[in-house]
């Protein structure tokens, strides 16, 4: 049924370093990064380092290694930009809403009374990305270091 | 900025056995079993046994310990229903869409060409979901025999 993962997605050439991305952070499991497409402010991806198409054929022990830090970005989103909620999401197939097959977390800042832009709907400005991708860090550094 | 632990949830009160659920699976780390207000056919939750609001002040060992899970179930789901894609969500606070403030994973199965219900949209017949959860168990028991 799924079909074979392919080394030539878009976040294996940001993993290799073949294509910039605006990090947040990158440890031995996983690369942290702004969303170019987002649908909120702050929309951020965590991109497990090991190869697989999504979570059905993900390796579990890089699953358990992985969720951890998709809890370390939520809170540290919730503390820079004190969003009304986060939304986590992560889609398996394109009828899913899946468009880089490349397993990876969604983290999602809702703002009340504002609307969710459509995925993909508009690319984000570079500098406004970068100043989140600092703002996130920022937070995520000083979580840790509690 | 987040308010306590509830322990009155009804997630808290269906793992203390006092409300009955459609029981796919359960374990040490937490309960899986039907939503009862389904966006689709299947729509499975995963639910934390430790106490805690949501993935922000979630245990991070439990979050690790429930994301290999999350990903059998949505194996099972996958194997027993042959949905066209899965959708994994977990959501914070009301505004990203949160009804029960306890922590738990959403495994939505998405069947192209249907539309996805509105969660709390209508309640699921009993029996279909008793159905369905026997389903998902019965994949998940031959997936952990392999």
């Amino acid at each position: 049924m799924t079909e074979p993962y392919d080394p030539q997605n878009i976040f294996a050439k940001i993993l290799r370093g073949e294509i910039p991305s605006h990090k947040v952070f990158e440890d031995d499991t996983a690369l942290v990064m702004m969303d170019l497409f987002p649908q909120s402010r702050g929309h951020t991806l965590i991109v497990p380092k090991a190869p697989s198409r999504n979570l059905l054929d993900a390796d579990a022990a890089t699953l358990g290694r992985v969720m951890p830090l998709v809890q370390r970005v939520a809170q540290a989103v919730q503390a820079a930009l004190s969003p009304s909620g986060i939304r986590i999401a992560q889609f398996n197939e394109a009828a899913a809403g899946q468009t880089v097959f490349h397993l990876h977390f969604h983290v999602i800042p809702i703002y009340q009374g504002e609307q969710l832009g459509r995925h993909g709907g508009g690319k984000a400005e570079a500098e406004e990305l970068e100043d989140l991708a600092g703002q996130i860090r920022t937070q995520m550094s000083a979580n840790s270091s509690q």
